[in-house]
């Protein structure tokens, strides 16, 4: 079954208007005409069963029937990422919304080549990705800022997982340990600078860890980062 | 430092020629000249830094100068991945290179649309990509073999990590136990057919495991699933 996000509120009998692109998924692409069944959700009032209501040349109209599942979130984990290069980026984003992180904060480090990027196309692709994984709320996707605006603000009672590449860190699996919110960052291709790495190891908030010996590109280390985190402390220690 | 795998023997003072494509890379991309140095490794006789000796039209040649790592050799971990779609598959064997694979068989299933690929372009994409994550191997990549073919000539020995969508399967943290050659079986994008899961399941060397409660593309779920492995049972477990 399809499954749609939509910014309408989602209730007995309302109506939903899906976006153009979306509309035309439907109509065109995937060919549905009235009382065709789709799912949505909007991140607020759960997973809905709906039906295709209307079909017209400017779009088309949804209707929910019954909600089928009550709206969860998933843990309290965000992914800050520094802006690399635009593929591996919208892998990154897309990885993401599958290893359901809550938020995708883009930074500029140092190292980056970058200090602007599209977010309304990564947002696109978190939504895209949401929706095929079946969660019920799609990642927010942040305008990039400065690291060390961003660590200047941090909220100390979120830890912060950093995957260092540079020497003694331990394990990941080791290193976890405390519930509550969490956020793991991912830096460019360069790595960080000496003066960087030096603020995040004196942080109290920071728990660096180790990838393993060998070296890997910034998107392999985000899903191996987010992996082992749902792993250790988030959704992925219930069963199913 | 470029690292390049070369087929030649490497010894004090032996000369190695890389490959057409190689030897375009290292003089025409990257312009090195005589005396410039490289890496190389060829997956027998550890890593060596060595200088380019001479250029030509035709190529170039290189010396190797002395040791600078021994040979050695990851954890016993295949990957076992039917065949999707080109870009994912592609993704997958560069990722299993970074992840430390040693093998990646690839596999024909019920649900798999497609019965060939050009394998020698994945096998140039594992040799990059073990280039580029530092390892002093490469992993092979093995011509499609029927799934049921594969588990008819299993040996018995090596444990099967399945990562099973359909439901009551441990989370991986919890199932992976047992030190020993593991391999990792990853399914097309529409799963297993019940027949394949219920023989799977079936099997004493086969280990059902949980990826989590949302549903992951098969490039996510290759990651994800070497990621826990060398997590838990391969070399990220050792301290750098």
């Amino acid at each position: 079954m399809i499954r749609l996000f939509v910014t309408d509120a989602l209730s007995s009998a309302a109506r939903a208007a899906p976006s153009p692109d979306q509309a035309r998924y439907l109509t065109t692409v995937m060919r549905l005409g009235v009382g065709d069944e789709v799912a949505l959700f909007n991140g607020r009032d759960g997973e809905w069963r709906a039906r295709v209501a209307e079909v017209s040349k400017r779009g088309c109209s949804l209707e929910s029937m019954e909600q089928t599942r009550p709206q969860a979130l998933g843990p309290d984990l965000d992914l800050v990422v520094a802006l690399v290069k635009r593929a591996r980026l919208e892998t990154i984003v897309e990885k993401a919304a599958e290893l359901g992180a809550r938020r995708v904060q883009l930074v500029v480090t140092r190292r980056t080549n970058a200090d602007h990027t599209n977010v309304g196309r990564l947002q696109a692709i978190a939504t895209e990705a949401a929706e095929q994984t079946g969660r019920l709320d799609v990642p927010q996707v942040l305008e990039p800022v400065k690291l060390d605006k961003l660590l200047d603000g941090w909220d100390a009672a979120r830890k912060l997982m950093f995957c260092d590449e540079g020497g003694d860190a331990r394990p990941a699996l080791d290193a976890l340990a405390d519930e509550g919110p969490w956020a793991i960052l991912i830096g460019p291709e360069g790595g960080f600078a000496p003066e960087e790495r030096e603020r995040l190891r004196a942080a109290a908030f920071v728990t660096p860890v180790s990838l393993g010996p060998r070296i890997l590109r910034a998107d392999t280390a985000a899903i191996s980062a987010l992996t082992l985190w749902q792993a250790k402390l988030g959704d992925w220690r219930d069963a199913p």
